[in-house]
Protein backbone atom coordinates (compact mmCIF):
# COMPACT_ATOMS: atom_id res chain seq x y z
CA UNK A 1 0.00 0.00 0.00
CA UNK A 2 1.49 3.61 -0.99
CA UNK A 3 -0.10 6.69 0.73
CA UNK A 4 0.57 10.48 -0.35
CA UNK A 5 4.08 10.36 1.14
CA UNK A 6 5.24 8.42 -2.00
CA UNK A 7 4.45 11.67 -3.68
CA UNK A 8 7.26 12.83 -1.72
CA UNK A 9 6.07 15.23 0.50
CA UNK A 10 6.84 16.51 4.01
CA UNK A 11 3.47 16.63 5.87
CA UNK A 12 3.22 18.34 9.72
CA UNK A 13 0.34 16.71 11.63
CA UNK A 14 -0.78 19.22 14.75
CA UNK A 15 -3.23 16.73 16.89
CA UNK A 16 -3.23 15.53 20.55
CA UNK A 17 -2.70 11.58 20.54
CA UNK A 18 -5.15 11.34 23.60
CA UNK A 19 -8.05 12.27 20.60
CA UNK A 20 -9.57 9.27 18.98
CA UNK A 21 -9.82 11.71 15.68
CA UNK A 22 -6.40 12.74 15.84
CA UNK A 23 -5.37 8.98 16.46
CA UNK A 24 -7.19 8.03 13.31
CA UNK A 25 -4.49 10.27 11.43
CA UNK A 26 -1.64 8.43 13.23
CA UNK A 27 -2.89 4.95 12.33
CA UNK A 28 -2.89 5.66 8.94
CA UNK A 29 0.27 7.06 8.94
CA UNK A 30 1.43 4.00 10.48
CA UNK A 31 -0.01 1.46 8.48
CA UNK A 32 0.85 3.48 5.09
CA UNK A 33 4.51 3.93 6.78
CA UNK A 34 4.23 7.87 6.12
CA UNK A 35 6.80 10.04 7.40
CA UNK A 36 5.60 13.15 9.00
CA UNK A 37 6.18 15.68 11.79
CA UNK A 38 3.89 15.69 14.62
CA UNK A 39 3.27 18.47 16.46
CA UNK A 40 1.55 18.33 19.81
CA UNK A 41 -0.99 21.08 20.80
CA UNK A 42 -2.90 21.24 24.09
CA UNK A 43 -6.38 21.90 23.80
CA UNK A 44 -6.64 22.85 27.90
CA UNK A 45 -4.00 25.10 27.46
CA UNK A 46 -5.74 27.24 25.13
CA UNK A 47 -3.53 25.97 21.71
CA UNK A 48 -6.20 25.66 19.33
CA UNK A 49 -7.72 28.81 20.03
CA UNK A 50 -3.98 31.20 19.81
CA UNK A 51 -4.00 33.20 16.93
CA UNK A 52 -1.16 31.33 15.30
CA UNK A 53 -3.53 28.20 15.13
CA UNK A 54 -6.62 29.92 14.14
CA UNK A 55 -4.51 31.24 10.92
CA UNK A 56 -3.66 27.27 10.06
CA UNK A 57 -7.37 26.25 10.96
CA UNK A 58 -9.91 29.16 11.35
CA UNK A 59 -12.32 26.17 12.87
CA UNK A 60 -10.13 26.16 15.97
CA UNK A 61 -9.88 22.22 16.00
CA UNK A 62 -7.32 19.19 15.43
CA UNK A 63 -6.06 17.55 14.07
CA UNK A 64 -4.60 19.28 10.95
CA UNK A 65 -2.77 18.58 8.27
CA UNK A 66 0.28 20.54 7.03
CA UNK A 67 1.43 20.29 3.81
CA UNK A 68 5.40 21.03 2.23
CA UNK A 69 3.77 24.22 0.16
CA UNK A 70 2.07 25.05 3.92
CA UNK A 71 -1.36 24.29 2.69
CA UNK A 72 -3.28 22.99 5.52
CA UNK A 73 -6.50 20.56 5.03
CA UNK A 74 -8.53 19.88 8.49
CA UNK A 75 -11.60 17.66 9.12
CA UNK A 76 -9.62 13.82 10.34
CA UNK A 77 -11.50 11.75 7.85
CA UNK A 78 -10.73 14.26 4.92
CA UNK A 79 -7.19 14.03 6.08
CA UNK A 80 -6.95 10.29 6.28
CA UNK A 81 -8.55 9.81 2.84
CA UNK A 82 -6.13 12.39 1.47
CA UNK A 83 -3.11 10.52 2.99
CA UNK A 84 -4.84 7.08 1.98
CA UNK A 85 -5.35 8.03 -1.49
CA UNK A 86 -3.28 6.06 -4.14
CA UNK A 87 -3.28 2.79 -1.73
CA UNK A 88 -5.66 -0.22 -1.00
CA UNK A 89 -7.04 1.75 2.07
CA UNK A 90 -8.96 4.58 -0.57
CA UNK A 91 -9.39 2.53 -3.70
CA UNK A 92 -10.35 4.24 -6.91
CA UNK A 93 -13.82 4.04 -8.25
CA UNK A 94 -16.73 6.45 -7.56
CA UNK A 95 -18.69 4.04 -5.95
CA UNK A 96 -16.08 2.32 -3.79
CA UNK A 97 -15.43 5.71 -2.35
CA UNK A 98 -19.23 6.71 -1.96
CA UNK A 99 -19.09 3.60 0.36
CA UNK A 100 -16.54 4.40 2.38
CA UNK A 101 -17.55 8.08 2.92
CA UNK A 102 -20.67 7.14 3.56
CA UNK A 103 -19.83 5.80 6.99
CA UNK A 104 -17.50 8.72 7.34
CA UNK A 105 -20.24 10.90 7.69
CA UNK A 106 -22.21 7.95 9.96
CA UNK A 107 -19.10 8.46 11.97
CA UNK A 108 -19.06 11.85 12.54
CA UNK A 109 -23.08 12.29 12.55
CA UNK A 110 -24.57 9.26 14.46
CA UNK A 111 -21.54 7.83 16.01
CA UNK A 112 -19.20 10.51 17.36
CA UNK A 113 -21.38 12.96 19.24
CA UNK A 114 -22.66 10.13 21.16
CA UNK A 115 -19.85 7.77 21.75
CA UNK A 116 -17.08 10.11 21.91
CA UNK A 117 -18.94 12.81 23.62
CA UNK A 118 -19.96 10.32 26.46
CA UNK A 119 -15.71 9.19 27.14
CA UNK A 120 -15.12 12.85 27.14
CA UNK A 121 -17.85 13.55 30.05
CA UNK A 122 -16.63 10.67 31.66
CA UNK A 123 -12.52 9.62 31.14
CA UNK A 124 -12.20 13.38 30.91
CA UNK A 125 -14.55 14.99 33.11
CA UNK A 126 -15.05 12.32 35.48
CA UNK A 127 -18.79 12.43 34.93
CA UNK A 128 -19.82 15.18 37.50
CA UNK A 129 -23.25 15.86 38.90
CA UNK A 130 -24.19 18.44 36.13
CA UNK A 131 -23.38 16.28 33.23
CA UNK A 132 -25.20 13.34 34.35
CA UNK A 133 -28.14 14.16 32.16
CA UNK A 134 -25.81 14.81 29.11
CA UNK A 135 -23.96 11.66 29.43
CA UNK A 136 -27.49 9.56 29.54
CA UNK A 137 -29.18 11.47 26.68
CA UNK A 138 -25.93 10.07 24.51
CA UNK A 139 -26.26 6.34 25.56
CA UNK A 140 -29.18 5.63 23.45
CA UNK A 141 -27.88 7.25 20.22
CA UNK A 142 -24.44 5.72 20.93
CA UNK A 143 -26.76 1.87 21.41
CA UNK A 144 -28.17 3.09 17.79
CA UNK A 145 -25.11 3.50 15.93
CA UNK A 146 -23.42 0.13 17.48
CA UNK A 147 -26.76 -2.03 16.41
CA UNK A 148 -25.90 -0.08 12.50
CA UNK A 149 -22.28 -1.17 12.71
CA UNK A 150 -23.16 -4.94 14.18
CA UNK A 151 -25.83 -5.47 10.93
CA UNK A 152 -22.89 -4.43 8.59
CA UNK A 153 -20.39 -6.51 10.54
CA UNK A 154 -22.59 -9.33 10.71
CA UNK A 155 -22.73 -9.80 6.85
CA UNK A 156 -19.20 -7.89 5.49
CA UNK A 157 -15.63 -8.70 7.47
CA UNK A 158 -15.30 -4.84 7.31
CA UNK A 159 -17.50 -1.86 7.14
CA UNK A 160 -17.41 -1.29 3.10
CA UNK A 161 -17.70 -4.39 2.56
CA UNK A 162 -14.82 -7.10 1.90
CA UNK A 163 -11.96 -4.53 2.25
CA UNK A 164 -10.08 -2.82 4.88
CA UNK A 165 -10.42 0.92 4.46
CA UNK A 166 -10.50 4.17 5.74
CA UNK A 167 -14.60 3.64 6.88
CA UNK A 168 -12.91 1.01 9.19
CA UNK A 169 -10.27 3.59 10.64
CA UNK A 170 -12.12 6.08 11.18
CA UNK A 171 -15.08 4.14 13.29
CA UNK A 172 -12.41 2.26 14.76
CA UNK A 173 -11.19 5.15 17.00
CA UNK A 174 -13.82 5.16 19.04
CA UNK A 175 -15.62 1.75 19.02
CA UNK A 176 -12.27 0.29 20.55
CA UNK A 177 -12.94 2.80 23.78
CA UNK A 178 -16.85 2.67 23.33
CA UNK A 179 -16.88 1.00 27.10
CA UNK A 180 -14.51 4.24 28.54
CA UNK A 181 -18.51 6.06 27.63
CA UNK A 182 -20.34 3.56 29.31
CA UNK A 183 -20.97 1.44 25.95
CA UNK A 184 -20.43 -2.14 26.90
CA UNK A 185 -19.55 -4.32 23.27
CA UNK A 186 -20.66 -7.79 24.67
CA UNK A 187 -23.94 -7.71 23.09
CA UNK A 188 -21.90 -7.41 19.80
CA UNK A 189 -20.13 -9.72 19.07
CA UNK A 190 -19.63 -8.98 14.90
CA UNK A 191 -17.94 -5.46 16.01
CA UNK A 192 -15.67 -7.55 18.84
CA UNK A 193 -14.27 -9.43 16.18
CA UNK A 194 -14.00 -6.62 13.91
CA UNK A 195 -12.03 -4.63 16.31
CA UNK A 196 -9.66 -7.69 16.59
CA UNK A 197 -9.09 -8.07 12.79
CA UNK A 198 -8.26 -4.05 12.80
CA UNK A 199 -5.69 -4.70 15.13
CA UNK A 200 -4.07 -7.34 13.34
CA UNK A 201 -3.38 -5.44 10.50
CA UNK A 202 -0.07 -4.91 9.49
CA UNK A 203 1.78 -2.20 11.01
CA UNK A 204 -1.27 -1.47 13.19
CA UNK A 205 -0.64 0.94 16.12
CA UNK A 206 -2.91 1.30 19.02
CA UNK A 207 -3.99 4.69 20.59
CA UNK A 208 -1.73 6.11 23.40
CA UNK B 1 -20.74 18.99 -17.07
CA UNK B 2 -21.48 15.18 -17.09
CA UNK B 3 -22.84 13.25 -13.89
CA UNK B 4 -23.05 9.63 -12.40
CA UNK B 5 -26.61 9.49 -14.97
CA UNK B 6 -24.33 9.80 -17.85
CA UNK B 7 -23.44 5.78 -16.88
CA UNK B 8 -26.56 4.87 -17.89
CA UNK B 9 -28.02 4.18 -14.41
CA UNK B 10 -31.85 5.02 -13.17
CA UNK B 11 -31.63 6.13 -9.58
CA UNK B 12 -34.22 6.08 -7.01
CA UNK B 13 -34.34 8.78 -4.42
CA UNK B 14 -36.03 8.40 -1.31
CA UNK B 15 -36.89 11.52 0.71
CA UNK B 16 -38.67 14.37 1.70
CA UNK B 17 -38.80 18.39 0.07
CA UNK B 18 -38.90 20.03 3.12
CA UNK B 19 -35.41 18.61 4.52
CA UNK B 20 -32.12 20.25 3.55
CA UNK B 21 -29.96 16.88 3.70
CA UNK B 22 -32.35 15.70 0.65
CA UNK B 23 -32.45 19.20 -0.99
CA UNK B 24 -29.03 18.53 -1.48
CA UNK B 25 -29.31 15.69 -3.53
CA UNK B 26 -32.51 17.34 -5.71
CA UNK B 27 -30.26 20.28 -6.27
CA UNK B 28 -27.34 18.02 -7.78
CA UNK B 29 -29.93 16.22 -9.57
CA UNK B 30 -31.44 19.58 -11.29
CA UNK B 31 -28.27 21.04 -11.79
CA UNK B 32 -26.14 17.67 -13.48
CA UNK B 33 -29.42 17.18 -15.03
CA UNK B 34 -30.24 13.57 -13.71
CA UNK B 35 -32.61 11.58 -14.75
CA UNK B 36 -34.21 9.91 -11.19
CA UNK B 37 -37.05 8.71 -9.48
CA UNK B 38 -38.48 10.91 -6.58
CA UNK B 39 -39.94 8.96 -3.63
CA UNK B 40 -41.67 10.90 -0.94
CA UNK B 41 -40.87 9.67 2.39
CA UNK B 42 -43.03 10.98 5.03
CA UNK B 43 -40.78 11.03 8.29
CA UNK B 44 -43.64 11.89 11.18
CA UNK B 45 -45.61 9.38 9.69
CA UNK B 46 -42.94 6.65 10.64
CA UNK B 47 -41.81 5.66 6.73
CA UNK B 48 -38.19 5.86 7.96
CA UNK B 49 -38.75 3.20 10.43
CA UNK B 50 -40.78 0.79 8.62
CA UNK B 51 -39.08 -2.77 8.18
CA UNK B 52 -38.92 -2.23 4.31
CA UNK B 53 -37.45 0.90 4.81
CA UNK B 54 -34.57 0.00 7.77
CA UNK B 55 -33.93 -3.00 5.80
CA UNK B 56 -32.33 -0.54 2.79
CA UNK B 57 -31.11 2.22 5.39
CA UNK B 58 -30.43 0.22 8.98
CA UNK B 59 -29.62 3.95 9.95
CA UNK B 60 -33.67 5.19 9.18
CA UNK B 61 -32.28 8.28 7.24
CA UNK B 62 -33.20 10.04 4.08
CA UNK B 63 -31.82 10.74 2.21
CA UNK B 64 -31.48 7.36 0.41
CA UNK B 65 -29.93 6.17 -3.45
CA UNK B 66 -31.04 3.09 -4.43
CA UNK B 67 -29.48 2.18 -7.42
CA UNK B 68 -30.54 0.04 -10.62
CA UNK B 69 -28.85 -3.26 -9.31
CA UNK B 70 -30.85 -3.05 -5.71
CA UNK B 71 -27.78 -1.45 -3.86
CA UNK B 72 -28.28 1.72 -1.49
CA UNK B 73 -25.84 4.16 -0.06
CA UNK B 74 -26.85 6.47 2.54
CA UNK B 75 -25.78 10.23 3.64
CA UNK B 76 -26.79 13.27 1.31
CA UNK B 77 -22.83 14.25 1.03
CA UNK B 78 -21.69 10.72 -0.23
CA UNK B 79 -24.89 10.89 -2.10
CA UNK B 80 -23.98 14.21 -3.90
CA UNK B 81 -20.16 13.31 -4.04
CA UNK B 82 -21.38 9.98 -6.18
CA UNK B 83 -23.91 11.74 -8.39
CA UNK B 84 -21.57 14.02 -8.83
CA UNK B 85 -18.31 12.46 -10.01
CA UNK B 86 -16.91 12.75 -13.63
CA UNK B 87 -18.50 15.89 -13.57
CA UNK B 88 -16.73 19.61 -12.32
CA UNK B 89 -18.95 19.54 -9.69
CA UNK B 90 -16.42 16.50 -7.91
CA UNK B 91 -13.10 17.95 -9.73
CA UNK B 92 -10.64 14.20 -10.43
CA UNK B 93 -7.49 15.14 -8.03
CA UNK B 94 -7.00 13.69 -4.30
CA UNK B 95 -6.05 17.15 -2.68
CA UNK B 96 -9.31 18.85 -4.82
CA UNK B 97 -11.34 16.19 -3.33
CA UNK B 98 -10.10 16.14 0.34
CA UNK B 99 -10.82 19.96 0.44
CA UNK B 100 -14.02 19.19 -0.55
CA UNK B 101 -14.67 16.89 2.06
CA UNK B 102 -12.90 18.98 4.85
CA UNK B 103 -16.03 21.47 3.81
CA UNK B 104 -18.63 18.70 3.95
CA UNK B 105 -17.76 17.05 7.00
CA UNK B 106 -17.30 20.79 8.47
CA UNK B 107 -21.11 20.83 7.63
CA UNK B 108 -21.98 17.81 9.57
CA UNK B 109 -19.91 18.32 12.74
CA UNK B 110 -20.11 21.95 13.16
CA UNK B 111 -22.94 23.54 10.58
CA UNK B 112 -26.06 21.20 10.75
CA UNK B 113 -26.15 20.24 14.16
CA UNK B 114 -26.48 23.89 15.17
CA UNK B 115 -28.22 25.54 11.89
CA UNK B 116 -30.55 23.18 10.51
CA UNK B 117 -30.97 21.70 14.58
CA UNK B 118 -32.68 25.34 15.57
CA UNK B 119 -34.05 25.79 12.27
CA UNK B 120 -36.11 22.24 12.88
CA UNK B 121 -36.69 23.64 16.91
CA UNK B 122 -38.61 27.08 15.16
CA UNK B 123 -39.80 26.41 11.77
CA UNK B 124 -41.22 22.89 12.69
CA UNK B 125 -42.04 22.78 15.99
CA UNK B 126 -42.84 26.13 16.60
CA UNK B 127 -40.49 27.03 19.36
CA UNK B 128 -42.36 25.50 22.40
CA UNK B 129 -41.44 26.40 25.62
CA UNK B 130 -39.38 23.45 26.98
CA UNK B 131 -37.33 23.65 23.80
CA UNK B 132 -36.05 27.50 24.47
CA UNK B 133 -32.97 26.47 26.29
CA UNK B 134 -32.07 24.14 23.69
CA UNK B 135 -32.76 26.66 20.50
CA UNK B 136 -30.68 29.32 22.47
CA UNK B 137 -27.95 26.89 23.15
CA UNK B 138 -27.45 26.70 19.14
CA UNK B 139 -27.25 29.93 18.44
CA UNK B 140 -23.20 30.24 19.77
CA UNK B 141 -22.03 27.17 17.65
CA UNK B 142 -24.26 28.28 14.86
CA UNK B 143 -22.55 31.54 14.84
CA UNK B 144 -18.98 30.23 14.67
CA UNK B 145 -19.55 28.13 11.50
CA UNK B 146 -20.71 31.33 9.76
CA UNK B 147 -17.61 33.23 10.97
CA UNK B 148 -15.73 30.19 9.66
CA UNK B 149 -17.48 30.45 6.06
CA UNK B 150 -17.15 34.09 5.88
CA UNK B 151 -13.36 33.85 6.61
CA UNK B 152 -13.17 31.43 3.36
CA UNK B 153 -15.89 33.39 1.10
CA UNK B 154 -14.01 36.58 1.65
CA UNK B 155 -10.46 34.89 -0.20
CA UNK B 156 -12.41 32.67 -2.28
CA UNK B 157 -15.67 33.08 -4.38
CA UNK B 158 -16.39 29.21 -3.52
CA UNK B 159 -15.83 27.32 -0.62
CA UNK B 160 -13.30 25.16 -1.98
CA UNK B 161 -11.55 27.55 -3.99
CA UNK B 162 -12.21 29.14 -7.35
CA UNK B 163 -14.84 26.71 -8.41
CA UNK B 164 -18.66 26.00 -7.78
CA UNK B 165 -18.42 22.01 -5.94
CA UNK B 166 -20.58 19.73 -4.01
CA UNK B 167 -18.59 21.56 -1.31
CA UNK B 168 -21.00 24.61 -1.94
CA UNK B 169 -23.86 21.96 -2.28
CA UNK B 170 -23.59 20.66 1.12
CA UNK B 171 -23.28 24.13 2.94
CA UNK B 172 -26.09 26.26 0.91
CA UNK B 173 -28.70 23.66 1.98
CA UNK B 174 -29.28 25.13 5.53
CA UNK B 175 -26.96 28.60 5.40
CA UNK B 176 -29.89 30.16 2.46
CA UNK B 177 -32.88 29.20 5.45
CA UNK B 178 -30.86 29.96 8.18
CA UNK B 179 -32.77 32.42 9.59
CA UNK B 180 -35.72 30.30 9.99
CA UNK B 181 -33.56 29.09 12.75
CA UNK B 182 -32.55 32.63 13.91
CA UNK B 183 -29.69 33.68 12.47
CA UNK B 184 -29.48 36.70 10.82
CA UNK B 185 -26.71 37.17 7.78
CA UNK B 186 -26.64 40.70 7.55
CA UNK B 187 -23.20 40.53 9.26
CA UNK B 188 -21.93 38.22 6.83
CA UNK B 189 -21.52 39.91 3.55
CA UNK B 190 -19.34 37.23 1.92
CA UNK B 191 -22.00 34.87 2.49
CA UNK B 192 -24.86 36.66 1.11
CA UNK B 193 -22.54 37.24 -1.83
CA UNK B 194 -21.92 33.34 -2.38
CA UNK B 195 -25.79 32.44 -1.78
CA UNK B 196 -26.81 34.73 -4.83
CA UNK B 197 -23.74 33.30 -6.42
CA UNK B 198 -24.81 29.46 -6.13
CA UNK B 199 -28.54 30.70 -6.97
CA UNK B 200 -27.47 32.01 -10.36
CA UNK B 201 -26.17 28.74 -11.37
CA UNK B 202 -27.53 27.18 -14.74
CA UNK B 203 -30.07 25.13 -13.95
CA UNK B 204 -30.28 25.98 -9.87
CA UNK B 205 -33.54 25.04 -8.46
CA UNK B 206 -34.74 26.37 -5.04
CA UNK B 207 -36.09 24.24 -2.37
CA UNK B 208 -39.35 23.21 -1.57
N1 LIG C 1 -14.97 17.00 12.87
C1 LIG C 1 -13.66 17.17 13.41
C2 LIG C 1 -13.73 17.12 14.91
C3 LIG C 1 -12.40 17.46 15.53
C4 LIG C 1 -12.52 17.76 17.00
O1 LIG C 1 -13.64 17.85 17.57
N2 LIG C 1 -11.37 17.94 17.62
C5 LIG C 1 -11.30 18.23 19.04
C6 LIG C 1 -10.31 17.30 19.68
S1 LIG C 1 -10.85 15.59 19.54
C7 LIG C 1 -10.83 19.67 19.20
O2 LIG C 1 -9.93 20.13 18.52
N3 LIG C 1 -11.46 20.42 20.10
C8 LIG C 1 -11.10 21.77 20.41
C9 LIG C 1 -12.25 22.70 20.24
O3 LIG C 1 -13.27 22.36 19.62
O4 LIG C 1 -12.10 23.82 20.75
C10 LIG C 1 -12.70 16.09 12.88
O5 LIG C 1 -13.19 14.99 12.56
O6 LIG C 1 -11.50 16.37 12.75
N1 LIG D 1 -26.10 12.67 8.16
C1 LIG D 1 -27.33 12.43 7.45
C2 LIG D 1 -28.45 13.12 8.17
C3 LIG D 1 -29.78 12.79 7.56
C4 LIG D 1 -30.93 13.16 8.47
O1 LIG D 1 -30.75 13.59 9.63
N2 LIG D 1 -32.14 13.01 7.91
C5 LIG D 1 -33.33 13.33 8.64
C6 LIG D 1 -34.22 14.21 7.78
S1 LIG D 1 -33.39 15.77 7.41
C7 LIG D 1 -34.06 12.04 8.96
O2 LIG D 1 -34.17 11.15 8.13
N3 LIG D 1 -34.54 11.91 10.19
C8 LIG D 1 -35.32 10.79 10.60
C9 LIG D 1 -34.75 10.15 11.82
O3 LIG D 1 -33.59 10.43 12.18
O4 LIG D 1 -35.48 9.37 12.43
C10 LIG D 1 -27.23 12.94 6.02
O5 LIG D 1 -26.45 13.88 5.77
O6 LIG D 1 -27.89 12.37 5.14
Amino acid sequence: MAGVDSKGECVKIYGDTKSGNCYKVQLVCSLLDIDHEWIAVDILAGDTKSDEFLQKNPNGKIPLLELDGGETLAESNAIINYLASGSALYPEGSLAQARILQWQFFEQYSHEPFIAVARFINKYLGLPEEKADDYASKQAGGHKALQVMEQQLGKTPFLAGDNFTTADISLYAYTHVAHEGGFELEAYPAILAWLDRVASMPNFKGMA
